[in-house]
């Protein structure tokens, strides 16, 4: 945000970030785009037109409205007509067309507006939408999915056939992992979807991605998983299952890849296809929906790296559970020789189990199976208690089941016992050679 | 450790971690092999010939010496004929053997055991061997980085062609990221090599990597690379770049990759091939040999995760510097939209940053390059003074970078500076797709 004193003029003189402004100060006059502060200051940030960003000081400069670019977002009334599916916004690049252009900070395209770009989606499904909220993914915490299991709650109680849920890539495979957990037993499918283009870009890759999640969530489907796309050509999606597929490039269109198991399907709306590739849950109207929304706010997440100190392990003992992703089978320094360069960890992590902390192994590879019988720090770490021998999970997924888990239960072997249960294919029993 | 009085009965019994005993207690009459502990305990571990462990209370128990197991490492003397190729040993699974077969917890094959194990090494190069010191990888620091230096550096100057280091792999991408900044502008290469599988099993690949790795150093090239298993075949071996590379697989034999790039070269000694994947630095004796091996104790690196609370980097202003792993294009909650459930952590950064403690980015989704003039998140890290946009470094190199360029300054413009500038291939101009 910026100063008070500043925030209050911008008020005074309906100027919103992201308006176009005029700014007459010290280094000479200038116009652009009211770009957003996050820590209070006087420095008038503006996006002139040629992209650059300019910092002003607002000290005795003038300050004039040059033109509204911003409308503000309207709070969508619900449609009355109901669709087969429902398409939620959650914010994130799939929804957002203003940012490159104007520099303004909003996902800018609402469900609605989506639907009406992309007309093809009444070929697939009759749909209705809804926006839950209007967030870059890496903003989002335990409270929004608990939102966004709400409203699929509500929406699976008024008979939907199936819900896609519009999401910002960063983070996506958290909560889709996080509705995993919260939302057992689905009867109908929920589909998440992003684009990793904004859709006023040539290469966007939301309209693909988009239709395919809508197709997908018509299939004899019903399980968590996100649809994205496939390879760097405009041909097909991967549907993932939500527990086991993570982010693995910051830029490209396929930067989702299922780990340690296939995607569950190939997916072409425009050829009318959804090959299987793996197993999975059919529909069954009689099936019961497992609800458990509750979920601990206060775990986190460490990654071992050579050198640490037991004091930075010290300084967790706050928190409800610890996910540490060690090295290769599951490993972090316990210093079995003695080495006199080293420090151990093993007392720090004695002393948080101890204390009823649990702690959770994860692997930094990414790919592959915990195994901490084969080395001594394996079988060091196993034996003080740390979860997590013989799983293959990945990080991300082990630290939202942890704080799903810990919604409903401190007690440090129930805990080891659920963690170590595989509830929604989050773990397998055996690893598959890719 | 075992408590203090259980320490003292075995040294007056001679019993050394490995060795077969035979306790009688309250349980019963066990014999096994003496296992370690890392913290202090009256609890006996013994490894039964069944494979188990038993935890045994010492206390008013019967200990008996029934074989001496263990021979102690000796200290090997210099090698007086010096060959083509130095080996040195800094231990792991590639000179472990004992491992598996007895619980034994210490890499037991030296590097001049290897040479006679693999005869095939004579025809390859003339060698020599040296034990720098035998530790699984997860247990090193900055501390044995700096020991592997200055025995590279020794070995240099008395003129050898080539090194092979054996390491343990779980870190052996941060170690030839360490030497590759410490030691530049080599005459000479220096290659990193491990195994995956101890030499007991079937499956090791610790002969095909320790032939190739030999069969590199002699090659006309000059760089600190890494040799492995390039498939699941006994085939070839790819080259990694030191700063380029990551174990991606808990087990299997082909867990190292290159990352943003491709290998330097696919090797294959059996038919004498060294087929070039990429540019390198060649052979140059008039070269000047750039060394530095000073460097921080003290960075630290956080992995974001969604619900990170600001309080987490709080506890950091001990550090030296910190690397934050975030996602996507090099995001973390900045919480533009003033979001009620979101808790922004751009006033910690900023705080960190007004210390002087210098705030790396890197990238969550391990492929791909950082762009943090995309997102409204990426802007106002970059605003703050977050090193990082364009850059295509991988979390673990970033951390080694880091740790090194403040070993020798801690001035916040040249920190940055340094950061930026590719000094030994970490860093790439353009992003090339594969």
């Amino acid at each position: 945000m910026y100063s008070n004193s500043l925030e209050k003029f911008f008020k005074k003189s309906n100027i919103t970030i992201g308006d176009r402004i005029n700014i007459e100060c010290d280094k000479g006059t200038f116009e652009g785009l009211l770009m957003p502060r996050t820590y209070e200051n006087d420095i008038i940030v503006l996006k002139l037109d040629n992209g650059y960003n300019i910092g002003l000081n607002s000290k005795g400069a003038k300050i004039k409205l040059v033109e509204k670019t911003v409308k503000k977002i309207k709070e969508e009334k619900p449609e009355i007509h109901k669709g087969e599916i429902a398409i939620f916004g959650c914010g994130g690049t799939i929804a957002s067309k203003v940012e490159y252009k104007t520099g303004a900070v909003y996902p800018a395209i609402s469900p609605q507006e989506l639907k009406a770009a992309f007309p093809q989606l009444n070929n697939i499904a009759t749909i209705h939408t809804k926006q839950i909220f209007s967030l870059f993914s890496e903003d989002l915490t335990v409270k929004h999915w608990q939102i966004i299991a709400d409203a699929i709650i509500k929406e699976m109680k008024e008979g939907v056939k199936g819900i896609v849920l519009m999401h910002g890539t960063d983070v996506m495979h958290y909560s889709a992992a996080a509705i995993s957990f919260m939302l057992q037993n689905l009867k109908v499918p929920i589909i998440f979807v992003g684009a990793q283009r904004s859709s006023d870009r040539p290469s966007s890759d939301n309209e693909i991605n988009l239709l395919n999640a809508v197709y997908t969530a018509k299939q004899d489907f019903a399980e968590v998983a996100l649809c994205m796309h496939a390879n760097t050509n405009d041909d097909f999606c991967y549907l993932h299952r939500g527990v086991r597929v993570r982010k693995l490039h910051t830029s490209r269109r396929d930067a989702f890849k299922s780990v340690n198991t296939l995607p569950i399907a190939k997916v072409d709306y425009k050829n009318n296809k959804f090959e299987v590739l793996n197993h999975f849950k059919t529909r069954d109207s009689k099936r019961e929906t497992k609800i458990d929304t509750r979920m601990s706010d206060n775990v986190t997440m460490v990654y071992f790296y050579p050198g640490m100190k037991p004091e930075f392990l010290k300084k967790l003992r706050d928190y409800d559970g610890i996910v540490i992703i060690g090295t290769g089978l599951g490993h972090v320094a316990t210093n079995p020789f003695n080495d006199k360069n080293t420090k151990s960890l093993v007392p720090e992590i004695k002393s948080l189990i101890d204390s009823n902390i649990p702690v959770v192994m994860a692997p930094q590879t990414i790919y592959g199976r915990l195994d901490m019988k084969v080395y001594t720090a394996g079988r060091i770490l196993s034996d003080l208690g740390v979860i997590g021998d013989g799983c293959d999970w990945l990080p991300e997924v082990a630290y939202v089941k942890l704080a799903w888990v810990l919604g409903h239960t401190k007690n440090m072997k129930k805990i080891r016992e659920e963690m170590l249960t595989n509830m929604v294919g989050e773990l397998s029993e055996r690893s598959i050679l890719f």
